[in-house]
C-alpha cells in the first residue's frame, strides 16, 4: 500500500530546498509579486480523504486552470454548438499565440489556449450581463469545491486587464471572424475576473472531484456533468492542458492536467485522486517547474498513470 | 458484462453498408489499388481471447503504426539519447509537414510524424546495414505478434521510394541540420520498408499487447520493454499518434491510438485490451474514417476509456 | 513625342468598356457603396500640364495611399528613429497580417502594411491630440496638393472603426509588445481618419508631385522634404507599396507606386509625372483592377520605366 | 562632373582599413577558406570607360548573381512560361528557407530564392544534358563578358554539392509538387555548377552591360535579350535581389543589384553604369557588408539613383 502522505511529506521537503525554481510570471505585474518560495500541494483520494504537505491553505491566483471550469459551463450551457468555434486539437504554439488565429480564420485550436478561452468566456457571457457571467463562474467553483468563501482577487484582475493588450488583440482578431458574439472588452473582462478566481490547493483539489470520479462530486456524488463530459475534458487536458508542454506533461506524468501562470496545476487520476499543486516558478514553457516535478514523482511512486495496465 | 463478439459483429455489418468510405491514400500509386470495400476489427482481450469481425486476416501495409514498433526499438537501443534528436510535442501539423523542422531547426516535434520516424530509423541503422536494420525491426514484430511469417511487401515499398520525393525532402533537410547520421537515402530506405510491413488485423492486434499489459506480451507474459517505456509510448500515442487529428481522437475514442495511411489502427486499452482495426478510406486528416468511427462506438460501448473513473 | 492625351483617352475608353472591373472592397461598408463604373487618370507632368481623362474630379477614400504622406511627415518629425520601430522590407503577406508581428516581435516590415502605418500614425500623434494629428496630415495634403478644400470623409471613417476590429487587433498587438506610445484607440482613430481622406484623381497627382521631383512640388518647385528622403519614399513604394503585389506592379509597371482598397493608385515617375488613377474594383491582392493595367499600358506606350536606360 | 575614379579609390582605401568585415560565408567549406581582405570594385560606363579599384581581377564565386544570367537564358528559352513555375513577389524569408515552398505548394516566390533558381535550372536544362546546360550558361556568361577564359571553380562546386543536403531538399520538395521536370540530383547540379562560376569584378561588372542598356552589350552594342525583359530583370534585382535585404538595399543603394555568398554584388544603373563589386565578408541576411556600403556611398556620391528624377 503506497503512503501518500510520505510522499507527499517527501515532495514538499525536496521543494522547500530546491534551488532551481523557474520564473515567476511577469506580464502580470500582480503575479511577479507572490513569492517564489511557495509550495502545496493537496490530495483527494477515491475514499474522500484530503492528504496535504505545504502551503494548500494560501490562495493563488488559479489563472488558466479556471478555463478547464468555465469549458463545463459552456459545455453545460451551449453544447456541443461550442466545437463549431473553438477546436479540439492541440496547438503547438505558446498559450498566446496569435499565428494560428489567422491561419485557421479566427478559430481557436482549443478550449485552453486563451484565444478558445476567449470563446468559451464568450458562450458564457450570451445572454446575460458580465458580472453575471463572472457570478456563473464562481457559483460554479463554490459548488464543485464545496466552498462558498471562493473570490475574485480584483488586484490580480486589475493588473490584468491594465496590461492585457495581447489578450485584447486576440478578443479583437476573433471578432474580426466574427467568432464573438460580444464587444471584445465584455468578454476579455469576463476572461479576465474567471483567471482571477484565487483558490488554496485544497479547495483547487476538491473542485476537480467531478474529473476524476466521471461528472460526480467524488465517488456516488452528486453530479456536476456527464461522465462522457467529464472524460471528454479530461481528454483534452491531456492533450491540450500545458500549452506546448502538454506532450512532456503526458509523457513524464501520465494523467491529465491543467496547469496556470499563477503557478498551480489541476491534476486528475481518474477513479483515483484529484491532486492540487502550486509553487509560482514556471519552466520556459509556462508551467509550473517543481509543479511538475512533484507530480512526476507522485504519479511514479503511487503507480498513478493512465497509461498503465493497473492505473 | 459486455458481449465484445456482438459489437464487433454490429460494427462490421454496419461498416459493410457505409457508403461514405473515405478517399484511399493516392500518394503511394501501390496503397490506391487496395479496395476500399475492407473493412476488419480484432481485439486480443485480458485473458488472451481474440474476437474479431471482418476482413481480420487480410494484410494491410502497416504504414505509420510501424512508427510504434521502430520508437520501442529505438529507445531499448538509444534509450533517452534519442530525444535530443526528436521532440514529444503534438504538431498542430500534417503528418508531412516540414514548416516545423525548419523553425525547429531540423528537430522533428514527435517520433510518429515522418520527419520523427526518420530519425527513428536513423537511429535503428547506425552501426548496421539497411538490410540489417529493417531485419532487426521485422524480427521485433514476429516476436510481439508471434507470427514469423511476416514480410515487407516489397511492391508497396519500391512505390512509396519511387514517389517519396517529400520524405527524401525531409532526410535532407534534417541532415542538412546534422540531424541524420547516416545517409539520408539509406535512412529513407529503412523507413520505407518499415513502413511497408504487411499485417493482418488479428497479427496487429496481438503485437501491440506489450502496451496495453504495461510492457509484456499479455497479462503476466513475457517482458518486451520496460513498463515505464510502454506507458510512455501510450502517452505519445495518445498526444500524437493521429497527426493533426490526435486531439480529435483522444476526445472521441479515449484511448491511445496510432493510424496509418494504409487505413489501419492500432488501438490500446490499458489493462484490458490490444485492438486493430482496418479500413482503407481516409478522413480529411488522414486517418482511417471508418476504422476511427468502429473504435469511437467500440470504446463507448464497451465502457473503456483511460479518463473515466472505472477504465 | 508620346502623345500623352491620345493615350490616356485610350485607356478611359477601354475602361469603360471593360466587363472584368475586380471586386470593390467590402470589409469597410461604406466603400462597398461606391460604384465599381469609375475610372479616372491624371498626369502631372515635367512642365507641370495635366493630362486628365475620365472621372479626375471625383473624390475617393485615398485609403492606404495616406500612408505615403503619413510617412513622409512622420520622418520629418522623428527622423530615422521610426526605423527602430519599423522595418523597410517587402512583407509577403497580406496588407493585414498579424502573422508577421507575431514572429518579428511587433515590428512591421514596413511603413505601408497596416500594422507598420499604425506605427506610423503613432508617432504623429506623439505630443498632440488625435484631432491635431489628424489636421497635421490633413494641412500637409493640402500643402503638398495646393488645394484647401481637402476633407476627411466622415461617413467612411465611422465605417471602418465600426468593423476595424482587425485594425484593433494590430493596435493592441504592438501596444503589448511596447511599440505604441500612445492609447490603442487614440493611434487607430488618427489611422482610420488619415485612411478616410477624399481627394480626387487630380488632386492626388498634384500631391505626388514632390516625390518626382526629388521632394521639390515640381521642378523648382517649393522643398517639402530632402531629396534623400523623397528617393528613400519611392523606394520603399516600389518594394513595398502594393503589399503582396509590390513584385508584381514593379514587374508590369516598372515605377514606383501606391494602392489603396479605395481603387486609387498614386504612381510616381521620377523626373517625369506623378500620376494617379482610380477604378473601385479590386484584384485578388487587394490593389485596383483596371488601374494596374492602365498604369501598365500608359508607361509602356509612354516609354516610362526606372529601370530602362533612358526613362 | 562627378569624378568615378577618385570615389573608387576612396572606397577601395576605406575597405582596406575596415575593422568590421562581416562573417565569410562557412556552408560551402571551400568558400569559407577566401580571406576576407579582399576587396574590389569595378564600373563600366556608358561611354564604355572601365573605372577599377582594388583587387578587380581577382576571379570569386558568383554564386547567386549567377540567377540572374540564368534567368535571362530561361525566359530567352521558355518565355513566360517560366512564370507558371516561379514567382515575381519578394519572399520575406531568408534564401534558402523551405517555409514558403510548403504553404504555396511547390512555387518559389521569386527567381532568386534558390528554390526559384532550382526552377530556373531545371528549365535549362531540359531537353539538353546536365553538362549541355552549365555549358550554356558558361557560353552565356562568356558571350556578355567577351571573356572567353570564364570556367566553373569545380573545387568549390565539389564543395557545394558535398554539403547541399539543403538545396536537395528543396529540389525534392519541388520534385514532390510536380514542379522539377528533370531528376532532383540533376537539377541541383547544374544549379551548384552556375553557382561555382568564377569571374573577377572587372568581368562581372562588363556581363552586367545588357541589364544596364536595355538589352544591349553597352549603348547600341549587340542584342542580347529584348529591351522590356532587360527592365523586368531589373525590376526583379530590385525587388528580390537580396534576399530578406532588398527592401534594405532599394532603400540604401536605390539601384537594382543581385548579391552572392561569395561576397559579390552585380549593380546596375540603367543608362550610367554596369558595377560589380566584390568582398566576402557578409552581414547577417547575407549579402556583402563591405560591398553594400561601398556601394552605397558610390550611388550617393555619383548621385545614381532610379528614384531621382536626374538619375
Amino acid at each position: 500500500m503506497v503512503d501518500l502522505q510520505h510522499i507527499v511529506d517527501d515532495l514538499a521537503e525536496r521543494a522547500s530546498s530546491a534551488t532551481e525554481r523557474g520564473r515567476v510570471a511577469t506580464y502580470i505585474p500582480q503575479l511577479a509579486q507572490v513569492s517564489p518560495k511557495h509550495f502545496g500541494i493537496a490530495i483527494v483520494t477515491q475514499s474522500g480523504e484530503e492528504i496535504v504537505a505545504g502551503d494548500t491553505n494560501v490562495p493563488f491566483s488559479i489563472q488558466s486552470i479556471s478555463k478547464v471550469f468555465a469549458l463545463t459551463l459552456a459545455l453545460d450551457k451551449d453544447g456541443d454548438g461550442l466545437w463549431r468555434r473553438v477546436g479540439r486539437e492541440p496547438s503547438g504554439d505558446p498559450f498566446n499565440s496569435i499565428v494560428q488565429l489567422e491561419y485557421e480564420k479566427g478559430v481557436p485550436r482549443n478550449p485552453f489556449i486563451n484565444a478558445g478561452a476567449l470563446a468559451v468566456a464568450d458562450v458564457i457571457l450570451s445572454g446575460q450581463s458580465p458580472a453575471g457571467a463572472v457570478a456563473q463562474t464562481l457559483g460554479f467553483l463554490r459548488h464543485v469545491s464545496g466552498d462558498e468563501t471562493l473570490q475574485v482577487d480584483q488586484a490580480v484582475a486589475k493588473s490584468e486587464l491594465d496590461h492585457g493588450f495581447r489578450n485584447m488583440a486576440m478578443a479583437n482578431f476573433m471578432k474580426a471572424h466574427k467568432n464573438l458574439e460580444n464587444r471584445p472588452e465584455d468578454t476579455l473582462w469576463v476572461y479576465v475576473q474567471n483567471c482571477a478566481i484565487a483558490m488554496s490547493c485544497r479547495q483547487l483539489a476538491r473542485a476537480g472531484r467531478y474529473l476524476a470520479w466521471d461528472g460526480r462530486i467524488g465517488p456516488g456524488g452528486a453530479p456536476v456533468t456527464s461522465s462522457q463530459r467529464a472524460r471528454r475534458i479530461n481528454a483534452l487536458m491531456l492533450t491540450c492542458g500545458h500549452y506546448d508542454g502538454s506532450g512532456e506533461f503526458a509523457f513524464r506524468v501520465g494523467v491529465p492536467g491543467k496547469s496556470g501562470v499563477g503557478g498551480g496545476i489541476l491534476a486528475i487520476v481518474p477513479g483515483h485522486a484529484s491532486i492540487a499543486c502550486w509553487s509560482p516558478g514556471l519552466n520556459e514553457v509556462g508551467n509550473s517547474l517543481l509543479g511538475t516535478e512533484a507530480l512526476e514523482e507522485l504519479t511514479r511512486r503511487a503507480g498513478w498513470s493512465v497509461f498503465a495496465s493497473n492505473p
